[in-house]
């Protein structure tokens, strides 16, 4: 895989949470912190451009990067080049070139396809970073470490001793993917009771190693006992092979959150959920509007988590 | 209706100029002549957003709003919920929330249903500032200020005593219900010879209470006489109902202004429209175009009064 | 022609190259060369708004006259007629004029008609300055500065004495017309073994007074024999009637720029190309990629000759 860092160990791009170091993601988060109270630069990048260049359309998180950008004084760019003509027959490799070469810093990128970012990386200049918006079904980094701080504000900074649950299409999520990582390298899930539970229908799982170490299971209620934290996942049928697709209502039956289902988890767990939300089918509106839901803290966390990665990989 | 204003009476959200008090009319178009007149501070929202949602695709309202955010020092953000693929299944409700956690201090918002806009707005947390940019037939605000902010320029500060023909298609027409609440507001048709005359065929009026107090007919050149403004309004035939639609060549024959008609006016009568023009359909060229079009001075205006709007509402 | 100077010869538009001033060229050429070597004002154009108008799409020119725009310090407002659906049955002249009027000081328009962007000029207010982006097949005028920008990085500044050869489909070309005119104002083919060369199929080449003191041929080897620079043109082949559209493969065999060929034209013989390139077509990968390849510098160079001219126009 193409290496993030460069031969002192900093980091250039982030294409994903798997290896990162537990320090790098700690300063990522302590320093989001520090932007949710308070303490931004809104000159840190003055003079800087960021382009969001999404082969694959995503309003919400291409307005986070851009929000982000801003509130640190960047100059934004952005090129979606899901509609774009000009493009039709250029490689994504030339697209990112030529906007390199028009003075941009650092790339925002999201593809439909795994690893189709690192791939960029490769061939961008010794100056640019790339920061990987989401790419097929491999890795979304930031969304993981918004997760994360989301976790650390709701259940206090040390992550190592919870127990936390994720629900859903394992199978097809990349912010399942980045999760798991973050939570390995936080600690959670390595013993003293603290696990990671991971739920949903056996054809919504992967069956590979993804899930090496999780306490996997296919029974909502009794996945939810005692846990600390529930990670919904949107259910993407838009990215399931014909056959996969479950009914709305059966699914909501084995698998939607609702207010009755989320007592048997502790008191106060946190609810996550990455958004956009199918109400009624994920999650109902009593949970999802409920005092237990992050998922409005999640969005804002977002914008911190990326002003943070901006910060580091151009600063 | 969902309240504008906080309980000290303070401005909140601006979403209709029905029931705006007088005094704060007066005090946008102050103001907004004080930014025409060069007195406009560029760094007064720095580092505050403003997110144009548009339910309904504008582009001009749009750069208008935008031009505005940057003229005052903001950051803008855009969101064309009409082509944005992520948005599909979700309420506008909570792509507003989203958006909102973002970190985004004022929605710029238009929807193609009335009321849609101060639903929003109820929906908003309590820092967050909307204004409407044009709900279904409902109200159009910031275009009822710009209209008043012009007829000012043209006929004097005080605009009570004068005599102002709507022309056309008032039943479909925010613009023109936005306008009749500001006239009102600000004297017109109370007497002493002042008026509010609309003109326009039958099937295009309204048949509610909207032209309370107006003088309706539908022989345009009698309602010409002696009129010291002229409002057209643009034949919308995309919102009419089958059977309305008139054929373009009778519209223009009863209802379309020409240089010669326009004679039956005062000296100087000033022509508005909001834009863009039908030309040889509502209006002739030599209309359009001659010295007493108040068409361009309207876009301007409409940055100064959008600029006073999201000062008086974030500042 | 409408005239893109002021009574007083000061440049009030860009709108080609034909005719212009060689100190004009030569003046904005050095100045890019100032901005390129780091000598650029980022506050040069605070507070004025410039606006791209895009009547055919096009990315990539888009986005380097917004970077160069947000590299100045001005605001951006972005137009993409070919798209909006408010602009249906507006002319181009309507919506220049409303713009405008929203406080905009410079447009950048492309269109696919030639000589519509100098009609477009003659509407603007005195004030208002127009950069022409490419219309139809009659002048890119920034891509011919970049092109003379890199000739100059590559050959040395005087390029009276140098042999160019164009090859392709000029015809078609902006990129060639606005090239071939520069070319001749800076001295390129006055005698002395200067020379112009023009290559490409017979169908492919104008048959007016384009290519007037070029040296014409269709034998692309001969052509390539001691040549200083090779700009290679893109085979568009959305531009071309029915008939004209070669094949593919025939085309790359007889005017494809291969490795060997290059070996034709003088040592370190500099290769343009405006992009976006279809690779394996009119160049191979090893050109495009390889150490005599101007590409990306002309990307770079792009954006220093906009900034270039936009300071001129509005300074």
């Amino acid at each position: 895989m193409f290496p993030q860092t460069d031969s002192h160990g900093r980091l250039r791009h982030l294409l994903t949470l798997e290896g990162l170091p537990r320090a790098t993601l700690v300063r990522l988060l302590d320093r989001a912190q520090e932007i949710t109270d308070g303490q931004a630069d809104d000159r840190a990048l003055a003079g800087r451009a960021v382009c969001t260049l999404f082969f694959e359309p995503s309003t919400r998180t291409r307005m986070s990067f851009q929000r982000a950008a801003q509130r640190l004084g960047a100059d934004v760019l952005g090129f979606d080049a899901s509609t774009s003509s000009t493009t039709k027959g250029e490689s994504g490799r030339d697209t990112l070139k030529t906007i390199e070469a028009m003075g941009v810093d650092a790339f925002v990128v999201r593809h439909d396809e795994d690893g189709a970012v690192a791939a960029l990386a490769a061939a961008a200049a010794p100056g640019t970073a790339l920061v990987n918006a989401g790419d097929g079904r491999h890795a979304h980094p930031t969304q993981g470490l918004l997760d994360m701080l989301t976790l650390r504000q709701a259940r206090g900074d040390d992550l190592a001793g919870l127990r936390i649950l994720i629900v859903g299409d394992v199978r097809h999520s990349r912010v399942a993917r980045s999760a798991l990582h973050a939570l390995r390298t936080l600690g959670v899930g390595a013993g003293g009771g603290s696990e990671i539970r991971v739920c949903g229908p056996q054809a919504l799982l992967p069956d590979d190693d993804t899930l090496a170490g999780c306490t996997v299971g296919h029974d909502f209620d009794a996945a939810l006992e005692g846990v600390d934290a529930v990670m919904m996942l949107r259910l993407q049928r838009e990215r399931m092979a014909e056959g996969l697709v479950p009914s709305l209502q059966a699914y909501h039956a084995a698998y939607g959150l609702t207010a009755a289902r989320l007592r048997r988890a502790a008191p106060d767990a946190a609810v996550l959920h990455p958004g956009p939300i199918n109400r009624g089918v994920e999650i109902d509106d009593e949970v999802a509007d409920g005092p237990q839901s992050m998922i409005l803290r999640q969005v804002a966390n977002g914008v911190a988590v990326r002003m943070a990665v901006l910060e580091m990989l151009l600063a």
